[in-house]
């Protein structure tokens, strides 16, 4: 595994995956970074460079074999496993991503759910019975859970993100509407659909 | 309005402006770079810089008055105002949009919601009442709707994205997980879970 690939091209990694997957679905067998290209709304050369820094994944015009390539960059991003994952929060949101299926499909399998609420804890959500968060770190730590999502109101998530990661979680997931502090060698993504939405109000005529 | 700034910029200023509105909201008046830079993990410099763009917001030394720079947040990111949007799509992952507060609280208003099962149209999602998709191009040509939400499997998303295009749609905020082609005036963004979890996974320890 090569050290020192910038996080940038990481985060380009999972999109390629998800578009040779799906021509994967589709009975293609081989493409190439003119192709992906096209799909994508990215370079071929851009393509083609990110790929190169995982050695040899395509022989030069004979495009990629996709089968091939996918397995890579499962392995690459570490997907060629399943994960479990905590989820903190059983209000609406937490709701709808305990129900969304699309995370199990791709490898994510949510084992557990934690809620700080007298009134749902010990309550079902589809598969789960939820448990209290005062439970969390423990589990945490039994079942040696690194990754988590974070589904509670903005004014909670930063307690209960030293709370996971205290426990051992090195990846968080953060639907809450706040930035996070965490260590250097935690990581955070954030999904807040009206940041994305207010990036593009930017450039609309009204 | 300033000209010609960088994309990833205008990708920060809703993060800066989401801090500002929660520091506004405990109280706070006066901020500075540092402390932003502190909560948000983002170089003061940065800040500083990316702030620049748009003119004086702050005086060397005395900080930033947060109200003052939330309203000119608001007014570059053309979010002092409401936008309509209309959501294409009523699963699950539709339904759970439907109901999420956070896009109406931040000036967001979905106004219509369409799918294209027969079982789905006519009944009601909230307080909507589901439309045919087959309406969606009239009713968002007469509504001069600018923003959608596309929220249906990955194989039907990119021909809903053709038909809102035309229809006069020029953002989309896409959950399908599936990278859409559009023309270069047209904004797209992009909600995958699965895509930023595998973003993390890349960086764990087995």
């Amino acid at each position: 595994m090569p050290a020192d690939i910038p996080d940038i091209v990481i985060g380009r990694l999972p999109i390629y995956l998800r578009a040779l997957t799906r021509l994967a679905e589709e009975g293609q067998e081989v493409t190439s970074s003119h192709e992906l290209g096209q799909l994508l709304g990215i370079s071929s050369a851009q393509i083609r460079k990110d790929l190169s820094h995982f050695g040899g994944f395509g022989k030069q015009g004979t495009g990629y074999q996709i089968d091939f390539l996918v397995e890579q960059l499962r392995q690459v991003l570490k997907v060629n496993r399943d994960w479990e994952v905590a989820l903190v929060g059983a209000g609406d949101l937490g709701r709808a991503i305990a129900h969304y299926k699309g995370f199990k499909d791709r490898g994510f399998h949510i084992c557990c759910v934690f809620d700080s609420a007298a009134d749902k804890v010990g309550k079902k959500l589809g598969e789960f019975t939820i448990q209290s968060t005062d439970n969390a770190a423990k589990v945490i730590a039994e079942r040696k859970i690194r990754l988590a999502m974070i589904a509670v109101p903005a004014q909670q998530a930063q307690a209960v993100a030293d709370m996971l990661i205290e426990a051992g979680v090195r990846a968080i997931l953060n639907y809450a509407p706040i930035s996070l502090n965490v260590p250097e060698d935690v990581h955070v993504q954030y999904i807040d659909p009206v940041v994305h939405m207010q990036r593009m109000t930017y450039y609309l005529t009204p």
